[in-house]
């Protein structure tokens, strides 16, 4: 039994589909940013960090996005979530969510979280302005050479697709119209429509 | 055979190490980034990112560091960079080099490369002023948590320790005393002492 810790609207989400997309025996336990839960003693204890997400297992805890969806994949190759039998494959889709994790995610985390990398208030508002066109040149940079489509690998779906989902979900509140880039937003509504990511979006709304 | 495209004082030393200790067949190029040739036009075609690393491959073009080491490691399984039969420990060392390249690298950056998230030079020093506590904090995490000596996964070396190696040679230009972390610091020596990370040093900085 796995337990995936988690909080809405944090990029958890794309571990908590690849997850419920496996098959996976899994729990996902809610935590309370508003309450600054994710820095409680209790989980400070499992994930240092103080962030989501965290998935514990038999052998221990494991975070940051990238490293659990290729764990979720590995341990569940029936569910066929990456291509692990062709070692350039899995480094294209290594490399892409390498780059949301690296860049995409931190250009957007300069509009909410401007006070990991400065103290002072005028320096964050510097930051907040850039954000939307940092977050539409990296999703320019998406819309022309990563997403083959329908999925990012092209007719493969993979863990690519939940992560790129994730943060393309943050588009709006970083100020980028989503429909400027109609690869990805077709992508979007394809990733709505399916039946794992809405069970996901579902449990991850609900009242607690 | 491979060609690694780098830059001295890069991140694609990571990469550049990796290449040299499992004995692939590999050529590297030395990109002028005070001539600016990461922005050329014959460049950016190859790697549209316009940064390094960029491994070029007959199956085609990969960049980011982790995408780039565990290619490497899968696909020269002899040199044992990585515990490739084990899916818990290969997403350790995962989390391993994602938190360095999506938290420590981007910590570092806040110190030379802070036009990326802003645009005034008052938000730009204010960036740089909180660096060296971002890059204390990072290996605070690393020496406590991280790094389980000699090398990062415990007695089996792996990619993540030229990774590891690469971004703690940014240190000291970052305002921060490598002794401050004494496993760390150990850590270090026994990399700059291995055969293949001196030839991949002295070839770096020779004269182009």
């Amino acid at each position: 039994m796995l337990t995936l810790y988690y909080a809405p609207n944090t990029c958890a989400l794309a571990s908590h589909i690849a997850l419920e997309q496996a098959g996976a025996d899994y729990r996902a336990v809610r935590l309370d940013f508003a309450r600054n839960e994710q820095r409680s003693p209790e989980y400070l204890k499992l994930n240092p960090k103080g962030r989501v997400p965290a998935l514990v297992s038999d052998r221990g805890v494991l975070t940051e996005t990238p490293a659990i969806l290729q764990y979720v994949a590995q341990t569940h190759p029936a569910a066929a979530l990456a291509p692990l039998d062709d070692a350039f494959a899995l480094a294209q889709l290594n490399a892409f969510n390498s780059y949301l994790c690296s860049t995409v995610h931190v250009a957007h985390a300069h509009m909410r979280r401007g006070y990991r990398w400065v103290d002072d208030e005028a320096a964050m508002a510097a930051m907040k302005q850039k954000v939307p066109q940092n977050m539409a040149d990296c999703f320019a940079l998406i819309e022309r050479d990563h997403l083959q489509g329908p999925w990012v690998l092209g007719e493969r779906y993979s863990i690519a697709d939940p992560y790129l989902f994730t943060i393309a979900q943050w588009l709006a509140g970083d100020g980028v119209d989503i429909e400027r880039f109609p690869k990805v937003a077709a992508h979007h509504r394809r990733m709505q429509a399916d039946a794992a990511v809405m069970r996901v979006l579902a449990a991850a709304q609900a009242p607690a």
